[in-house]
């Protein structure tokens, strides 16, 4: 799969996995809803409290090691020719809240997820720029 | 969730997320498919050429960094409170496809996979010694 199929696949998946990891490469994994622009995908957390934000490891890691990667995948029980994988490899940082690019980050999340409408995402909002897409289908 | 029901989902679920890390902590992400024995999580390699298999990365990060993460999620876009997550954080080693216990993964794995029966997976298999469970449920 070349890298702009990838990156079509992984933008219309509803939900990726993160996994960061720790200085000690100790890797972290998590599901989240995200939006793809261009080649940059936002995600963001969705717990107002400072202090549980702070605890938060996938925020400590990309703090302390801000390479990351996301995937999005399809299974099928009975048909494993339908498998595929799609991966974005890159760079996080972490923005305030209150940030005004934030704002854009929501609106987009908004957009694409309707609970994110009536109660958009308090919390600090993660930019990864990818620096390679990556996938494979069973069917190539 | 407490740890035995995370290791309840986890088991149940069809397909699980990888996460290795390199030693500049760099994480990789793979989709696989596995089987829960215990504490430990088995899954393996389709790739047959020693030499093709050699160069996948998660068996390069797991060889140079045993530690790893494993994720099984459920999503449903039209009910946020259906979402969970299990998680399986723990050590990876790599058996040589002739090693007999390699042969016990594989038939752990056929049981559960259907296209396993006909085709066992021929590579290296991959022994998860999980040292934490853990999960979340939005209904909890």
């Amino acid at each position: 799969m070349d890298s702009a199929e990838a990156r079509r696949r992984f933008a219309a998946a509803r939900v990726a996995r993160l996994a960061t990891a720790d200085t000690d490469g100790r890797p972290h994994l998590v599901p989240v809803v995200f939006a793809v622009d261009g080649d940059r995908v936002w995600t963001a957390v969705d717990d107002v409290k400072p202090k549980a934000t702070m605890h938060l490891r996938r925020l400590r890691n990309i703090a302390a090691n801000p390479a990351v990667a996301l995937l999005a995948d399809h299974y099928q029980d009975d048909d494993w020719t339908a498998l595929w994988w799609a991966r974005a490899d890159g760079t996080a940082r972490l923005l305030d809240p209150a940030d005004p690019v934030a704002q854009h980050a929501r609106d987009l999340l908004a957009e694409r997820y309707a609970p994110y409408r009536d109660a958009p995402p308090p919390g600090v909002v993660v930019a990864i720029d990818v620096v390679r897409w990556s996938g494979w289908a069973a069917a190539d």
